[in-house]
C-alpha cells in the first residue's frame, strides 16, 4: 500500500521563510487603533517607546508592509530548532475511521516545548540590537517565560520574568528550566511593584493571573533604566513572527498538492492561531480560497466565544494602552481548576476583528473533553501535547468525526502548539477523574462587561 | 558567509534504514556466550524462550547474520518521529572557539525523550506477533519505561514496569506520563515478587537499584501466563534495534561529505552507544577508517573504566543467564548522589568485548562536570539535555577543547539521547551548588568483585 505522502515532511533550509507575514496589509478593515491610556486617543509609535522596544514597537504600528525580511541571525537560531515538521496523522485517521486526511504543524521539538520560541528570539534580538540592558515578561503556563529564557540566554540579556504565582507553586520544575537559562523568576502578584503590593493588598491569597504578571512586568520594565517589557501573545508583532508557523506549513502542503479545507487552532492570546492561519487567511481575503478557520478556546475562559467586542486594558493593573478586542474584562479570573495556558481575559485585536467581520470560527471546550482528546492523541501519535495544544486536538478529532458521518473527506490542519511534559499533573487529575469542568455563568461574565473602561465617544 | 553544512539534516522516508545492522557478524572474537544460570554451560536459544519473546531470543543469539529486516510495521511507526536529526553545533563550537567540527545525533525529540523507542517499538512488536498477552520491564530514570508505555500502547498490550524506588518517589511526573500510556507502575522493590520480598526483607528502605527491578521484571514474566520480559540496554538484540542511529548518523555525513574522527556516546548499559558507533565500529573491524571511538561513563558507576571483565548476572537478584562483560558486580548500588540513570553495573556484552580488544576507548567523568557541560551546551544549542547524554557533551567538548590547543580541526560525532525536562530536581541541585561528586573507593568496588560468581573452569 503506496503511501505518497510521508508521515513527517520538513523543508530544507532553503525553503525556509525569509520574511514574515503582516496579514493586516491584506485585511480589508484594519482593527481598530490602539489607545493611550491616558488620553484616551490613538496612540503613537512613539509614545509606545517607554514600554516596548523601538523595532517591535514599529512592528506593531505597521499596517502596510505586506512582507518584513527575517533578520538573518533570527533565520540563523530558527534554523536551530526550525523548520518544523508538517506531519500527517495516519494512526489517527485510522483510530477515528475517517475519510478525512488530518495534518498537525508540531512546533514542540524544542526545549520551550513551544512555538513561543519563534517570537522570543525575534523580540530578544531586536532589544540586544538596541542595546537594552535587559527585559521583563510575565508567564502564565510557562511556555513563554521558558521560550524567551533560551533567547535572552542566547543573547546574554538578563530577564525578569513574573510567573504567576498559581502556576509557580504547581509547576517548580517549569520555574527550574528558567532558571538554567538564568531568568529570575518572581512570583505574581509581588512585593517588587506598586501594583503587585496594591493587589496584595486587596487580596493578600489571590493565586495572580496574566493580567496581573503583565501590570508587573510593564511598572519594573519603565521603572529601571534601559529595560523593556516583552509579551508572547496578543500583540500584533507576536502574530507578525508567528507567521512563520503558516507560511511553513502552506509550502509544506503545497509539496504535497494538499490544501486544507479546515484549518484549526487553539485560542488563548492568539499567537498561535495567529501565526498558523496568516497565509491561509490571507488566500481568504483575497479570494484566492475559502478554508473554514476555527479557533477552539477553553469554555473556562471564553474570550471569542461569550466576551463582548470592546476596548479594554491588556492588563489587569489598567496601566497599558487600551485595545480594541474581544475581552471577558481585564480583572477576569479563570477557574484555578483550569489546567495549562489560555487563560488570558482577551484576544488579538486582529483576529478579534477578523473574527468580528466573519472570517473566521470559534467554538469553546470543556477541559475534560481537552484531556480526553489529548490522551487518546497520544496513544495514536506518540506525542504527548500541552493541554492548550489539546484543544486544537479537539477541534480537528470533532471535524475529522463529522467527516465520518457525512462520508466527506476532507483536509484538516491544525497547529500543535507543543509539549505536556510540565503539565503531568493535570493530566494525572483527568487520569485519577478528578478534573472537573467550570464554565462561568453569564452573571460571572456579566461583572467584567460592567467593569469594561468607559471611553467618551467611543462606548 | 555561506554555510554549505545545514543546521539540522534530516533525512528523508526513503533513505531511512530498511535493516538494522548486526555488528556480531563483523566482529573478528565473538563477545563470551551466555550461561544458563543453573547448568553453568552456553544457554540455548529455546533456554531463553520462557524469559524473551522467541524472535528477540533470536536475534539475542544471531551472531552471523549481517543486516536484519525491520518489519515495515516498525518502519512505519519509526516513521512518526524519525529520521531524527543530525545537528550541527555551529553555536557551540563558536563558544568554545575550537577548530573542530562538531555534530550531534539528536535522538530526543520524542515524547519517550529518548533513543529508547527505538528498541520499545520493535520489541512490543515481535511479542504482538507472537501473540504474547503482557510484557514486564524495569526502568531507573525512566527513559525505557516511558518508551516501553509508548510502544505497548500503541500495540494495546498490557506493560507492568518496575521502577526503581527511589526513581519512583524522585520522579513522580516520569510516573505519570507512563500511566498516560495506560502502563502499570510498581516501585521496587515491592512485594508483589518473592525476591522483592527478600530484598526488602534484608532492607526495608533500600531505594532499590535496576539490578533489582530487573529481577522483579523477570520473576512476574516467568510467573505470569503468557507474558514475557523485556529489557532496554545491555542486551544484543537491543544494540541491533538501536543501530539505526548509528546508520542513520553515519549516511547524513555523507550526503555531508564527512566523516567523524572521533565518536562519542555516552555509556550505560550500551544501548546508545552500541547503536551509534555500530556502523563506524564496522569500518574500524573491516579496516576502511580508523576513527577513535570514545565511551563516556559516570564516575560514579565506572564499569568500564573501573569494572572487571567477567561473568557476572544481569540482575541483582542472580536469577538471569551470566553475560561476560565489564561489570561493578551485580549488587553494586551507584551513590543516591548520583542523578539520571546509566547505573546499571554493567556493560553490554558485545561493547565490553570490543572495549577488552582495544578497539574503543572509555573515560569517566564526574557528575559536576557534566552537568557544567549540559547547561553550557543548553545555553549554546537551545536543547536541555538529559543528565545521560549530557556525560557524551562533556567528551566531545573536552575533545573539542583539545582541538582548540592543537589547532586541529577535527569531525566530532557524539550522540545526545534524549532531554532533561524530568530531570530538574537534578538541575536545581547543580544550579544551587548542592549537587557532590561521589566516587566509589577501590575498596568499595573490591567488595563487588569478590561476590562475581565462581564458576568452574572459567572464573
Amino acid at each position: 500500500m503506496p503511501k505518497k505522502v510521508p508521515h513527517r515532511l520538513y523543508l530544507t533550509e532553503d525553503q525556509m521563510p525569509k520574511q514574515w507575514y503582516n496579514l493586516r496589509a491584506d485585511m480589508k478593515e484594519q482593527p481598530a487603533p490602539i489607545l493611550n491610556p491616558g488620553t484616551l486617543q490613538p496612540a503613537t509609535v512613539e509614545e509606545l517607546y517607554p514600554v516596548f522596544c523601538e523595532k517591535l514597537a514599529q512592528q506593531e504600528m505597521d499596517s502596510t508592509t505586506r512582507y518584513i525580511d527575517i533578520p538573518e541571525e533570527i533565520q540563523d537560531f530558527y534554523k536551530m530548532y526550525r523548520p518544523s515538521p508538517l506531519i500527517r496523522a495516519y494512526n489517527l485517521e485510522k483510530a477515528l475511521g475517517t475519510p478525512a486526511k488530518i495534518y498537525y504543524k508540531f512546533e514542540g521539538n524544542n526545549t520551550s516545548g513551544s512555538h513561543k520560541l519563534n517570537s522570543a528570539i525575534a523580540q530578544a534580538y531586536y532589544a540586544k540590537e538596541q542595546g537594552l540592558t535587559s527585559l521583563t515578561t510575565e508567564t502564565g503556563a510557562g511556555q513563554w517565560g521558558t521560550a524567551l529564557s533560551e533567547a535572552c540566554s542566547y543573547y546574554k540579556l538578563p530577564l525578569t520574568v513574573y510567573m504567576v504565582k498559581v502556576s509557580y507553586e504547581q509547576k517548580p520544575f517549569r520555574k527550574s528550566v528558567m532558571q538554567t537559562f538564568d531568568a529570575e523568576i518572581i512570583p505574581s502578584p509581588s512585593n517588587t511593584t506598586k501594583v503587585g503590593q496594591m493587589i496584595l493588598s486587596q487580596d493578600p491569597n489571590t493565586g495572580g493571573s496574566l493580567g496581573c504578571a503583565i501590570s508587573e512586568a510593564v511598572e519594573k520594565a519603565v521603572t529601571t533604566e534601559n529595560c523593556r517589557y516583552v509579551l508572547g501573545s496578543v500583540l500584533n508583532q507576536v502574530l507578525l513572527h508567528q507567521s512563520i508557523i503558516g507560511l511553513e506549513s502552506k509550502m509544506a502542503m503545497e509539496i504535497l498538492d494538499e490544501y486544507p479545507d479546515i484549518v484549526i487552532g487553539c485560542a488563548g492570546g492568539g499567537s498561535n492561531l495567529g501565526g498558523l492561519i496568516a497565509p491561509f487567511m490571507q488566500d481568504k481575503l483575497l479570494g484566492k480560497a475559502n478554508p473554514r478557520i476555527i479557533a477552539v478556546e477553553p469554555a473556562s475562559c471564553p474570550s471569542l466565544t461569550r466576551g463582548r467586542y470592546a476596548y479594554d486594558f491588556c492588563d489587569t493593573g489598567r496601566v497599558t494602552p487600551l485595545a480594541k478586542m474581544y475581552t471577558l474584562g481585564c480583572d477576569f479570573m479563570p477557574s484555578a481548576n483550569h489546567a495549562g495556558g489560555l487563560r488570558y481575559h482577551g484576544m488579538s485585536p486582529i483576529l478579534s476583528k477578523l473574527y468580528h467581520d466573519g472570517y473566521m470560527e470559534a467554538i469553546a471546550v470543556e477541559q475534560t473533553k481537552v484531556f480526553e482528546a489529548a490522551v487518546f492523541f497520544a496513544k495514536q501519535e506518540t506525542i504527548l501535547p500541552a493541554p492548550e495544544s489539546a484543544h486544537a486536538i479537539r477541534g480537528a478529532i470533532d471535524e475529522a468525526l463529522k467527516c465520518k458521518e457525512t462520508g466527506e473527506a476532507k483536509t484538516i490542519l491544525f497547529g500543535l502548539t507543543g509539549t505536556g511534559y510540565f503539565d503531568m499533573t493535570a493530566y494525572n487529575a483527568y487520569l485519577n477523574g478528578t478534573m472537573t469542568d467550570y464554565i462561568p455563568t453569564d452573571e460571572d461574565l456579566q461583572k467584567g462587561f460592567e467593569r469594561l473602561p468607559k471611553i467618551p465617544g467611543i462606548q
